[in-house]
C-alpha cells in the first residue's frame, strides 16, 4: 500500500494545457480529476452520470439553459445527469472533479476539446 | 433546478460537532460528507467500499496496522475497500468525505462513535 497523500497544488503544478482532465485518484469505480480551464467549453451532457465540480482556485461558471451556477474556490456544484451544461472561465481556474471511469470531457458533444481519457498524473 | 453553489466552510459552519458526518450534496449513489474531527477515532474498516478523504482544513492523520498516511489541507487520500484505518486529529479538522449512500463512519467496529447516517445540512 501506498502511504502518501495526493497533493492537488503539487499535481496542479505538473500541467498547463486546459481543458485536458488529469487522473490523481480512483474511489472505486469513480475517478477524482484534475482540471485547468480557461474560456468557453462547449455545451455538452452526460446521458449516463451526474458529474461534481470542485472549484480550488478561481471562478468557474456553469451555464444551464435555463440558468448559471457561479463557483469560486471551495465550493461544489453536481451537474445532474442528462442535464446540457457549458462550463466558462474568465480566468484561468482549477478544478477538481469527480465522475465515474471512461466519462469523456465532451460527454455528447464531441468536437476538438474532446480529451484523451483516463490520464493519469 | 437549483442553481446555487455548496460553499463548504458555509456548511462547515453551521455544525461544532467531532466525528458526526453531514452530507452536503450527492453524486450518483454517492454522498459527500464534510465531518470536523478531533481526537482518535476508532480502528474500522469499510468491506463494500473504498472511502475519499480530502482535508479542507488543519491536519488529518489516518493510520493504518502497517503504516500512516498525514493529510493536510488541499490534499486526498482514499482509504482502499477493507483496510482497517483509524483517523486520528491532533488538532480540529476539518474533512470532505466521499464514499457511497448507507456507509456508517465506524464500519464493521460499531460503538459509541457511530453517528446517524444521511443527515443533510
Amino acid at each position: 500500500m501506498n502511504f502518501e497523500s495526493i497533493n492537488l497544488e503539487a499535481k496542479f503544478a505538473c500541467f498547463s494545457d486546459h481543458w485536458s482532465p488529469r487522473v490523481v485518484a480512483e474511489l472505486n469505480d469513480y475517478q477524482f480529476k484534475l482540471v485547468k480551464a480557461e474560456g468557453e467549453f462547449v455545451w455538452h451532457s452526460h446521458q449516463e452520470t451526474a458529474e461534481a465540480f470542485i472549484v480550488v482556485e478561481g471562478t468557474l461558471e456553469i451555464e444551464f439553459r435555463d440558468g448559471t451556477v457561479t463557483l469560486s474556490a471551495g465550493e461544489l456544484f453536481v451537474v445532474p445527469k442528462g442535464v446540457e451544461h457549458r462550463p466558462v472561465a474568465r480566468g484561468e481556474c482549477k478544478i477538481l472533479l469527480l465522475e465515474p471511469r471512461n466519462v469523456v470531457n465532451t460527454g455528447n458533444a464531441g468536437g476538438e476539446l474532446t480529451a484523451k481519457n483516463d490520464v493519469w498524473i
